[in-house]
């Protein structure tokens, strides 16, 4: 048992702490200010700041870092990856400064791991190189989508073509500026085994019958200029070889996809949960009442240990997950994985509003960034199934477990 | 002991549900489509709906309901008006459709109990007709205004006049088109008793040296068209007679209108609760998943019935702290008070959390009013005292009556 | 809407807490040397100290006041009675001293309003006496008695005689010295309605075929001298006469018996809570660490705060309910009276918790009276229907409400 | 990063796993039945059951396992020995039939780090044989212990001697019927510097002046046969040459004492809960209700699965503190070892009390150890540091850490 990262995850985490202190940091105002965030996201551009830093990141070898692989061994394993992926939470945009923004990476690892040679040398390559972003559509407005069997759109083969329909919403990274490609994910085969019966398809953006309706925002955010998109699909024609590994296996897909990307989703999480602990401590020591500085007065001392504790708890739990997803693989750690997409979003919330509550209005305004921040865990607490879903899931496989232990 | 509240108060609910229902609620989608709500407050308008539905409701006799009196017996009691307060909590702007919106309310109060006839005729004869609006400026940004005597904006008689200098934020209502007075609160005797150090001083807008520098979001919403300004004042003149109840009684007038405004805002979001509470038990209706609606699932009854519960006595609370205002005014209930002001904003931002969660996406977005809400409740974990500071106070008068008691 | 006592209730108030100030808490300490409270409950004894406090407390008038009776006015109502329910709480044994114990309350209750001439002669008129006590038989180990249609106990009809069979665990009261009845519950008509299966029985001690097996410790105490006990009923042959209000009514009847009797449960909870919080208060007056009073630090002030308002807010929930059950009666108030006993315990416990905290080791020991109130407080999330039930109905009764109401 | 046990602890985990299940679980009921639990620990007896399991174990291998080495490595490591201790923690009296129950391990320790060639071949050796226990007396009735400085007992230096007066309690395992000897702590120098002022000092049993005034219940229970004392000490003399490491090292010596200590109680406590959680899942697939079994009802998969997940972060959090104490020292580790004492208890507590409910009456009686197990877990939120003392010093060392990196 061995608490200590590797030598290869120390050695990148300090050069990608050094970038992002020395680069990215002090970069995060000028890209504020190039930001439109307006609901129109015709209008949205990339800010050229964040395309600098990503040629720069790329020549420091702090690029598409997030595409582990321990079968040949030349990618990171993923409790490797995971501190650095903490590390690109600590600020919003990052992730895509070492281009490893969702959903981005989990369609990478779908085009590596199922892609056709095709299919990765056309939309993985540019995908790896940066030059071109994605989208994944998949929840749908007008059923729970919590349950995956709710699901109502169509991809249904109709000779060399798959013809698609249906409605999806939260299609994250759709209104950036240099999507150009997304994969869908319909039933093919609404009789056929429960795992069998979907299909995820690529989708070359623009394609006839595919319309951004607008994008929705998240307590008042965009999210430019990647944003969250509804969008219809209507009588979609794509050539059949753009299927993933072929009609009925989308579930299979998903489920390989959502391991590392909940890796990722969460130690980004306690990133935001770290700096938004940093933001209290630092209000707490410099903002003084009835005397004395915050931090010593009435109960914030302990509301700074419940977080250091929770964040602690949170982070350990993740590194855990990871690493049975190197060791065991991601379908013996789908309690573990559950565990963590349930802990960290509500950790990361618990935390980013008490640090609201130090600073009193500010915290709510956008002088500091813990509304924004705000946000981003709360909606993780519904994306990639709610709580709700992963503690019915995690009781499930406590019993398994316990009906075949002894008590 | 009874529950029940008055005839009086009984035929005012009916009548102004029934207005709710019929007038105020059809419009909203009116009114929402006539809000510029932008940063830019410059360019914000009342909407024309909103006028129209003021005229109604004051020819219905639902016009200044929160005016209690319970000196003359002309206006309602402070329990009397609680329910009141708590159905307009239900939508955004109904308060202003009744002339009930904070701050004009408090600001109206105040002007009524110390206001001299001048000051009364030129300023509150315009604010009970609702054809002016008002705003009110204490908080500071450079300081913890969670302790009063922190306060660095002075306001110092020179001759005839008085000058008032300092940077106030969160000035709600500023913003608002018809704004044309605020009240300031600065040192003027800084030497002086602890409690007669203070002035409140009434300031026509616009006034020279008077400089609204920008409105703050709360989570993102600018709260169009009244919105949250940051002001500086700089070497502000206006005559000595703009005081209310003369220098140095600030602080006096500020205890005494907060009892009924925290009623006002504690009963708003129980308003804000149950309509979330609405949200979500529809939803749960609505809505399935795995077979079967969202609340026949996990632990969905649970958090319905915890809602239900903690609605229920965040109002007997908030309505025994109206009635202890009533019986033996605000001083002797200001624990009572301070209890209400803990518990109502707490309560409301738990269930509109739970009532988001179970709307999935669809909650954080705007296609539901709940991130709304969210932000609604939050900020008033903050303004009017944040929780730290009530919870202390709650605890010092528990001790001191404890100590009188033998345990 | 008035939230004083009414006068009459005023007046029994402050005359029942001068009698336990002057006669009650200082017997206490006598109470307790004389009591055995081994697990063999045959060599229970009642302390003489309580009847001599009996005789003087019926002479001082205070005797029977559970009685509530609305119908023909000489009872208190339950909204009156309840704060004298919570002055019995801050004292083990003094609802006895008032002859005011569950479950003789609701045992003489369910015989005032369902019993023949016969039973109120033989059972009911001693004991308002107080000369003999009683117990009740419902909760089964074998089931989950949280479904009531789990019952699997019976009371048969065989001509003039009723057979009762079955094993009844937490029959609370029955290992009293004075203990001379029993009220069984048990199946009559399994194949009948839902509602009309159940018979209640009156059962004489001894009776030949009852065998009290043994008494259980609830947190390793016995709750001498009346305990809580294990017993099997064996072909027990009764005359039908002692069948309560007839064969297929007992579930009715037990319906009725828990609306008043729940009021009882949780006014003398939060009884326990007050008391506990005075011991808190008390403590951190009077201990210190780091040179400050326990008051002052840390988050204490909050868990003092927090006690208050939770405990005000208990109050309040439960005499709303109380005034519910007298204005609307028990049917109309289900839903209050399962919050009431959601609330009540779950507060009592957490301040209690609270209070063993601050108490360091002694918390825990026997010298203060907490781990005796903790238990008590914890037996009663369990006692009654458990909190799961209760939620359950109350969030039906909800959905129920709003299915009718327009969101 | 490494989540997987060295292969040295993985057999020793199987083997002990393995005798607990073959030889200790098989002998607790006649444990119990052996045992004298009055409060009368003169009639304590070690049940004969003990000493022949310890035979065993001691020869199996399973023997003063606690005992980490990391100089000579000899020893276990602590990450090695935490899993250990866990399995030690599911059943009560486990850890004394491997010799590694508390305050045994601590003293041990203290003696093997500290004490003189004299001192270790007096009381280590039988200790180690385990045919003699040992009790601490620290803790004092009089002040708040959680701050150490308030320590009132005297350990005056006289001569040749030693002079020992003061009053202790919650001095565990002094009613042990094998207790020969107890280490006491005592202010040696008042003016001494704040860390060199305490002495501890070897007190062999029996010695003229200690009087063992009683045994003190923890809710109820009196942990027979070893039991927690309060003794006084009235001017006891023992040659001076009984003070451990010599005079004034009392507090550096407590200080290394409880880094292992606090491992051992977290890692058992983690036992605890997981003892709780297998019985609170078995009784929810055992037991049903509206027609269902309790597993399917509810928020009850939301109590298992939280409680999952609760146990793994506490169990990481801990591994994690003993690795440091391996890697980094006692000194380095002191947040991490304050984490887990907040945790450990707090969980434990949790998953008890949910496990009670699910049991129904079941849950508060004898019949399942659940009450044992809450008391348990509730006397180390006290013991060894209250909670709160814990948390001020993690948010002490957090805002150390802060302040010196920029937010």
């Amino acid at each position: 048992m061995d608490f200590e990262h590797s030598p290869k995850a120390r050695a990148l985490i300090a050069r990608m702490r050094a970038f992002i202190d020395a680069r990215v940091r002090p970069a995060e105002a000028a890209y504020r200010a190039e930001l439109d965030n307006g609901p129109d996201w015709r209008n949205w551009r990339q800010p050229a700041v964040v395309e600098a830093l990503k040629r720069d990141a790329r020549e420091a070898g702090l690029w598409n870092l997030f595409l582990t692989d321990t079968q040949d061994g030349t990618g990171l394993s993923n409790v490797d990856y995971a501190p650095l992926a903490e590390l690109t939470g600590s600020i919003g945009f990052a992730a895509e400064v070492f281009n490893c923004s969702a959903p981005d990476t989990g369609n990478m690892e779908v085009l590596a791991r199922y892609g056709s040679a095709a299919q990765r040398e056309r939309w993985l390559a540019p995908l790896l190189d940066g030059t071109i972003r994605s989208a994944f559509c998949m929840t749908e407005p007008d059923v729970a989508s919590s349950d995956a069997t709710n699901m109502q759109a169509t991809a249904i083969v109709d000779g060399d073509a798959i013809v698609l329909n249906g409605r999806k919403w939260w299609s994250s990274g759709i209104g950036h500026p240099h999507c150009r490609v997304l994969i869908f994910m319909g039933l093919t085969d609404p009789a056929g085994e429960r795992h069998r019966r979907h299909s995820m398809v690529l989708v070359p953006l623009p394609t006839p019958g595919v319309t951004i309706e607008r994008m929705l925002p998240v307590f008042g955010d965009f999210d430019a200029p990647h944003g969250h998109g509804e969008v219809v699909f209507d009588n979609v024609r794509v050539p059949v070889d753009h299927v993933i590994a072929g009609p009925g296996r989308g579930f299979e897909i998903a489920q390989g996809r959502l391991g590392p990307g909940r890796i990722h989703h969460c130690m980004r999480l306690i990133g935001v949960a770290e700096h938004a602990l940093a933001l209290l401590c630092a209000r707490a020591r410099s903002r003084s009442a009835f005397g004395k500085p915050l931090a010593g007065l009435g109960g914030n001392a302990d509301i700074i240990a419940d977080a250091r504790i929770a964040i602690d708890q949170a982070r350990l739990l993740t590194l855990r997950a990871a690493w049975m997803i190197d060791t065991v693989g991601v379908h013996a750690a789908m309690s573990e994985i559950s565990q963590i997409k349930v802990v960290a979003p509500n950790v990361a919330q618990r935390v980013v509003d008490a640090a609201i509550q130090i600073h009193g209005g500010a915290g709510v305004s956008d002088d500091v960034p813990l509304a924004r921040l705000f946000a981003q865990a709360r909606v993780l607490r519904l994306a990639d199934g709610p709580d709700e879903v992963h503690r019915a899931m995690i009781a499930r496989f406590e019993q398994q477990r316990q009906a075949g232990a002894a008590p």
